[in-house]
């Protein structure tokens, strides 16, 4: 056992229909008095009612996908010019990540409101595109100093979605197990994160306005982000960053639909991570486990159903090879990727990739 | 599920013989350069080994259990007096916490390098005593920056005290979870804690010089302090506080032999607690877990073995009794204050108290 673990700063507050209440007290306890609200022009009325009694200097609606530098750069101007003392995002992936563009360059303070389970606000990673070029970095200045999570705020996110998303959850506690930093620390958030996944997203996928099913779904997303920003991107990670940015697939889709082939090829060679996630998940093995639970909420199936196709793997696989980790649990060659992702366009059974 | 959780910040580096590297990369980090040490006499060889690479300004051995106030203030001067800009502690609780009585007062930060299971180094609880009244609070300030795990230092600790202090570590993770603060994320970290110390003391006893069970033990301590400390104190802490200063018994021996009794009175009444920690020994159930290791380990067994006497029962329990968090999952009364004491005083089988 040799390893080393930054636990980063973070206050968590965790309550149906509580979302309103808890940043009134967190932006009273920051002493802050003029907040920059980000949230997406869709998401309007749902904001409105949640920062009513906040003291709002600005309201930034544009949000955009992998956050564009001159999105980022006529965020960082308005907030200035507002002279904001505070940060607040409420939405998904995109409108964390605006925050954090913010707080890179303003050292202001981000509270985070997920309204998906994307996890970006419990970690330390900004992400900037310009062009096709997405860059990414890691400044503890960018961590949101607090989260709400509002479950509720969950409830309007379509099942497709929250099922995508949630499985896109599971793809961070999944790769956090073999991931280059991984450490006994972060495999046990991530496995807690497993198991609370397969317990909430079932229960998401059969009756969608249930909250309990989305609180504990919305907590696991939590500790999987944790973990994986812990322990680093690894091999899962890297081929849907690939994926995404060279082929325009969509985010978490493109994440549960990948996440069952490359289990399949990491699980042999990785028997302790193999054996972990498999009792998370409560079944023999750990495909077992993930392939049940996919079945159970009508997961994502195949890349070819978002426009990747089989003409598309040669070049795929060789732009994932030199960004496959030195620390992965088993060599990865140019034909393994290609088998994997030949696999995961047409959606076959990944157990006949082991 | 609702609750607002504080992740603190810390750096933790785990290694065996790694003690002596860390502390100098971890010291470089700081950049100080008038390192105060903080060991007790009898850790001197070990000691002069571990801060041969550092910038030592000053030694301080005055290391007394609970810090008394005199000893507190005499170790703030010395700091003061060698211009310190870091305190490395090296030891049990005694020397942790009489770094965290320098820090709380100086702001100076502390790499703390424990030698036993306490756990003091990931919380930021500070106590202080005057004549036989112990005063503690919580500050962030004293919260160590950084932990150095290195089992190797654990090797000399005897096995009796071994086995005492790994018992109080459990008590940390088992309290934690009915403790009034206790939410989903310290419970998770608590029943990691449960399963590694159930797997690690185990092992410990059977071979105290092999060192992959105390490499587990550690590791699970650590884990354990960051459940307790995020959690707050609970019954069992409360009782033993009571014991340990109106009756001078010994920290970990009590911690280890009250614990099956607040288990056997509290699990029925907590099955959710109740049931993650069987799953944590894999038993079935939590009191069969406890007492199947608290056998293999050759636990202490009865509070008369320190000098707890039938006839201190019922002033114990009288003093106990306000102390009881009114979020306890069951009323306790007067007579099942001493019934527990009686049972523990005895060592009669708790399963009797149900």
């Amino acid at each position: 056992m040799h390893f080393v673990h930054d636990t980063l700063p973070q206050r968590v507050c965790f309550g149906s229909a509580q979302a309103s209440a808890f940043l009134k007290t967190e932006i009273e306890a920051l002493g802050a008095s003029r907040v920059m609200v980000i949230a997406s022009q869709r998401d309007t009325r749902l904001v409105d009612a949640l920062v009513q009694d906040l003291p709002v200097a600005l309201r930034h609606d544009e949000v955009v996908m992998h956050v564009p530098v001159e999105v980022a750069g006529r965020a960082r101007s308005a907030a200035d010019r507002a002279g904001a003392d505070a940060v607040v995002s409420i939405g998904g992936g995109s409108a964390t990540g605006l925050a954090k563009a913010v707080a890179m360059t303003s050292g202001l303070p981000v509270i985070a409101v997920p309204t998906t389970y994307a996890g970006s606000e419990a970690t330390p990673v900004w992400g900037l595109t310009e062009g096709s070029a997405k860059t990414t970095g890691t400044d503890p200045r960018v961590l949101p100093k607090v989260i709400i999570y509002d479950p509720e705020l969950t409830l309007s996110l379509p099942l497709d979605l929250s099922v995508a998303s949630g499985l896109n959850a599971l793809a961070h506690s999944v790769d956090a197990m073999w991931a280059p930093k991984a450490d006994p620390v972060s495999s046990a958030l991530a496995a807690e994160g497993i198991r609370a996944l397969g317990s909430g997203l079932a229960r998401l996928a059969t009756s969608p306005s249930d909250l309990s099913g989305r609180e504990e779904t919305l907590y696991a997303s939590y500790l999987s982000a944790v973990a994986f920003a812990s322990a680093g991107s690894a091999l899962h990670h890297k081929i849907c960053h690939v994926l995404g940015g060279k082929y325009n697939l969509p985010h978490a889709q493109t994440h549960a639909t990948v996440l069952p082939y490359v289990l399949a090829l990491n699980g042999p060679a990785a028997p302790a991570a193999e054996a972990r996630i498999a009792a998370a998940f409560g079944t023999s093995s750990a495909l077992e486990g993930l392939q049940r639970l996919r079945a159970s909420v009508g997961a994502p199936r195949a890349l070819s159903d978002y426009g990747f196709t089989p003409g598309d793997v040669p070049a795929a696989a060789a732009a994932i090879l030199p960004a496959v980790p030195p620390s992965n649990p088993r060599p990865v060659t140019q034909d393994d990727l290609e088998a994997l992702l030949r696999a995961a366009c047409s959606g076959t059974d990944p157990a006949a990739l082991g």
